[in-house]
């Protein structure tokens, strides 16, 4: 096999860093410095003087290849591979087809390896990577090096590990014009016009970066999709991008436009009982895999915002799921096809309609077809309750869809650890199941107990900004969704200590600090924006800074004050009985807990009531003034925020360190701008004064309100 | 000062460049890799032990800071600052306020140096960098490092030199949503969102680059202007980035939107003779210069490609240039008036109209604009004649505008060395005031021998691209183009060799092929795609490959068939007193010369004649047959650059290899398509045979027509 030309270790070990390096944070967490920690680093070195990998396959090499670059920077010398097994060493490879690898495990621990797993086993001087495949060897060397990263001790390493979820996914919303739809870190790393001839280093440590972390299958377009994307040159240009991918254990996905079979194909229908149409569907699918044998399949967004879909001929999601699912099926693809959809009509209550919409349809999915539903009702907010299909469609696999770009999260300048999120959706409670069935136990099909497809997707945070994700801190939250995919019972706060010990020095202060910042900032973020189950109150379009106010939209469910419905008596949106009921779409045990404000969680109370003011909180505190100090809690926790970091200044390379500093500046200054803009805001309702002791808003709520912001990044592609 | 925080000794040393680096070219032409020649070096070590700087400004600080940098890394040991002049080392320091420096130069060696200008001078055991000002020390620093870089001796150093040209500007088409119109190496490195609170390493990367090649303004933003940024917050913006271009010697500029009074200002026009016009444009540059004291003046594009002007109220463009004059003149701002209008009407020849509009207000603009011309009269093609301005306005100022970009000359993929062609033109005689009237002794004032301003403007290559222009050789034409805005006289090949030298191994194979690119590119690629003086034949918009069936557009000016006029009868536009007479707009004596198609220069043959398909040509080839030949002698030396370049395997790093093969491999494919398309295309009416020993089109003219780009990059932003 070639690899890309990336690596050359006698070349990357005599370059330092120029003048204009320092660090810029674009290795991520494959960093291979050399440990600093001596004895520990010769205990290594001389436990692992050589690699043998037996076995030949892209995956195979790639992981060989990934573990003499990774010895070579951690042990600070070079490590060179073996023609056989050594008596002293690591030996790489894959259970069943490599002989160094028999006996290795009982018949009971290998049978328990699902399909990508791997074992870490020392065993005398000898210490194995063994594959339960090919994927599972090359995610086993990214574990053992991360096992070296993180300083953990060698003897009696007996550690089996695989993925719970099989397909783990990555959605980039690019647009072939290089712009990215909610990208906050640049723009798009595919260069799309110099494809297939030019292929930047970058697309190769993309892929390592991703194997790292067990995602398998990355969907390269936006779901707002366009056609030309399946022309020839097209697919000859994603044909590229596979071929990069494949031996980092990354199938393509497509977005698939639902009209094009109009657009691209001249057919007067898209409708999916055409048979033109189906049989369109059926050779683009066949060209495509001629180009590509391994393609993953095609994500589509369909009678959602303006995208084309089935409902234009009378026909339902599970139809246009149907018709591509079938053209996919001879050649093992699949359909994601999602859940986010919003009719043209203006709803009652928006976060009723997926579910109103999809329910009846479970059963009538083609086994190739998995429903993609965003982990909360609405849209990517803050905080949102678990969304109600979950559990709700017990014959139809669920894809869970996160987003690890911040689009209301502070976008690409707020530190927020999004790990905490994907945590209390991944263990919240449906009792679809009966009691114990968490969000994650739907998703890795173990609710069920049956052999179904499962997958998570994340809405990717990557661009060009060197460092990939603009905000360093955002390499967490990559790092942290594909180890979730993995493993979505996991605990954030695991991900996080593994990260940033694979990221920053080993120093405690270090290490506890920036630990410590992911794990309060999600909380931190919630308060400042969006506290007691606010939802929906940014600013129009590009999403960017507070807006409350905002009223005038084309549509109703656009507006904040449809989601808000502040007014003199009060704030939030009823979804109880006495309102748009949307509780009654969970199970009765959860929907329990919320129907009364009084048993409802602080967290998601105006969420899911609509409350008077000067209502009564078990703090004692009124509304209004727990709102206040919601808001204050925030902004005040991102100064703290600031403040520890600013403590580490020296400790860890200078660029990385400013580079996090001047971003937590800008969060501490909005932090305050997204409070005091909102409290000026529902103070103009509440007439309630803040309380005594908290700053009062600096400006008028007429100044919040004048603000414009034309050119905030991550807005839609006009051209 | 304070310099901001990319540079930190201890860290960059130890650093390695990681598993993800190898050498990604960010460091362009300023690498201070360790000598390998180890005598050199360790004479270089020798003389230069330790660096004392005299005095303290910005400039002079950020001399110094690099000065350590560059000999720390070249000479592979940490090289440190002392306190007071060492017997031994190095010396920086201002002429006339630096105590050491005194008597080092001659009253009339002294009184040589031009405002900018530096000595290098080697005296005893003590080595002397001398700045006429700050910024003199700056360049000279650099140029001393260069002077390292490229293994020079140091024995008996004399050297004085000093700018030609006063400012020496890059323009960035940049729009302030990221995009970048006619980019082609990504988006904008500016990120105008988190400004002023965030501050890209890149900012002061990007400056230092600068510095070293002598440029000292920056517009940062599009001429086809925005009036949002000239609203507070982005004056604040663009103030931060002032301020990290400070230590530099490097000013700001803006682009000046001439509608902004109403836009921004809320007037009911923006007619320059107004007096709330006027007041406002003054009250606005009071703001600026509060913000930004040496800020360093507007560019304007008025009333050009649907740009706001003074045509739309019945005033001159001098009275347009002159209002935005005034308001700059207390602050010692300039104006740089773009030359590059054409009006709604459709002209009988667009090579005619700037200099028609542009000469009559000879004399008319205030002592502080500048009008901008392009190179030629049409519009940065691959090749064309000097603009007829120059030469044509002795009473202003004129300042060049090439491009850097290479909107017309392969984009960011193509490799074509820009100096052969800046050369040709700034070389090119106009015999304006008399024989020897070179564009270089216009655009640097000495033909008029008085005190102007002088200026020479380039359009930036530069993006997101890790390696700032996307080709690795793109950097050249950045480092050549401000070579020449220093010295307009100089030769492009001094200046390759000193770019190859510092961007690549000290190997004679690796040099000569490096250098020989360069050398041979340009006029390869005016091959393959315009030879013979055709012109403006590519595809519309997006100017991305050969359409010179182009003739539904607008405006007839924007189509192919308007420029290159093929029939059945023959090829070319007519510009001679049978035709549009353009020559006219020349000196007679330079007009002579192109008047006849027997005398007139083949590379400019079609620019100026409309001629016969079997025209005989001094090379005995009908015209045709010489339209054959070009177009495969160019598409066949693309192929030799390729093989050139393979051949440099293993002898420099495989990233910046592998980059450049494989842009040279695209190339090699798109200089075919252009030959082929337009040989075809010219077929259909020439409808004579190819030469027999010649390669056939490899598809129909059709197919050639049929191919559509409509996500090829640098098209302007439409949100």
């Amino acid at each position: 096999m070639r690899l890309t030309p990336v690596f050359s270790l006698t070349i990357f070990l005599l370059l330092i860093t120029g003048p204009l390096g320092a660090d810029d944070g674009y290795r991520l967490w494959l960093r291979y410095d050399e440990i600093a920690d001596s004895p520990l680093r010769k205990s290594y070195a001389k436990a692992l003087p050589r690699v043998f990998r037996e076995g030949d396959s892209p995956q195979l090499c790639a992981a060989e290849e990934e573990l003499l670059l990774g010895l070579s920077g951690l042990l600070g010398h070079g490590v060179e591979s073996t023609a056989a097994a050594p008596a002293k060493g690591l030996i790489l490879g894959v259970l069943g087809r490599s002989t160094s690898l028999d006996g290795l495990l009982s018949a009971e621990e290998q049978a328990s390896l699902p399909d990508g797993g791997y074992a870490l086993i020392g065993q005398g001087k000898q210490f194995y990577i063994a594959g339960k495949d090919d994927r599972g060897a090359l995610y086993g060397a990214f574990a053992f090096l991360r096992y070296l990263q993180r300083g953990r001790p060698l003897d009696d390493l007996h550690l089996l590990d695989g993925p719970r979820v099989k397909n783990r996914l990555l959605n980039h919303w690019d647009n072939l014009d290089g712009t990215v739809e909610r990208g906050y870190a640049g723009f798009s790393i595919w260069n799309w016009h110099q494809l297939p001839h030019y292929l930047d280093p970058r697309y190769t440590d993309y892929a390592r970066a991703n194997a790292s972390i067990g995602i398998n299958g990355a969907v390269v377009t936006n779901v707002n999709a366009k056609a030309i994307v399946f022309r020839r040159d097209y697919l000859q240009k994603a044909a590229a991008l596979a071929e990069v991918f494949r031996p980092y254990g990354i199938r393509i996905y497509l977005t698939a436009r639902f009209s094009a079979p109009i657009e691209l194909g001249g057919l007067p229908t898209a409708d999916p009982e055409d048979a033109a149409v189906k049989k369109w569907w059926q050779d683009k699918a066949s060209e495509i895999y001629a180009l590509i044998p391994d393609f993953g399949g095609f994500v589509v967004k369909a009678n959602s915002e303006g995208q084309p879909g089935p409902r234009e001929y009378g026909r339902t999601h599970a139809q246009g799921a149907n018709l591509l699912a079938d053209a996919l099926a001879p050649h093992g693809g699949i359909v994601m096809w999602r859940a986010f959809v919003y009719s043209n009509e203006e709803p009652v209550d928006r976060a009723k309609q997926a579910y109103d919409e999809f329910v009846p349809l479970d059963g009538k999915f083609r086994d190739n077809v998995m429903v993609q539903v965003k982990n909360g009702p609405i849209d990517f907010q803050p905080r949102e309750p678990v969304h109600p299909l979950f559990g709700s469609m017990p014959h139809t696999p669920l894809a869970m869809e996160f987003q690890i770009t911040k689009e209301y999260l502070g976008q690409g300048t707020h530190l927020v650890g999004l790990g905490k999120m994907y945590e209390e959706v991944l263990q919240t409670d449906t009792y679809a199941e009966g009691p114990g069935t968490r969000v994650a136990d739907i998703i890795d099909g173990s609710a069920y107990g049956d052999d179904r497809l499962t997958a998570m997707a994340g809405v990717a945070n990557i661009g060009t900004a060197r460092n990939w994700t603009g905000n360093l801190f955002g390499q967490a939250d990559w790092y942290t969704f594909g180890r979730l995919a993995w493993n979505p019972t996991g605990k954030a706060e695991d991900y996080f200590r593994e990260w940033s010990q694979m990221t920053f020095p080993n120093s405690p202060t270090v290490q506890e600090t920036a630990q410590n910042l992911l794990a309060v900032s999600h909380e931190a973020c919630v308060n400042y924006m969006t506290p007691l189950g606010l939802h929906h109150i940014m600013g129009p379009d590009h999403h960017y800074g507070p807006g409350p106010w905002i009223k005038d939209m084309p549509r109703a469910d656009w507006t904040s004050v449809y989601y808000h419905k502040a007014d003199a008596e009060g704030v939030g949106f009823d979804r109880t009985k006495t309102g748009s009921d949307a509780l009654e779409q969970y199970t009765s045990r959860f929907a329990a807990r919320y129907e009364s404000p009084d048993s409802c969680p602080p967290a998601f109370l105006l969420w899911y009531h609509h409350l008077p003011w000067d209502h009564k909180l078990p703090s004692g505190n009124t509304l209004w003034a727990e709102l206040c100090y919601s808001y204050h809690a925030g902004a005040t926790k991102v100064g703290e925020m600031l403040k520890n970091w600013k403590s580490l200044s020296g400790r860890l390379d200078q660029e990385r360190y400013e580079s996090v500093r001047m971003h937590l500046e800008i969060q501490e200054k909005e932090a305050k701008w997204w409070r005091d803009a909102c409290l000026a805001y529902f103070q103009s309702f509440s007439g309630m004064p803040v309380p005594a002791e908290l700053e009062k808003p600096t400006h008028s709520l007429e100044y919040y309100e004048g603000l414009t912001f034309p050119y905030a990044p991550g807005i839609k592609a006009k051209w």
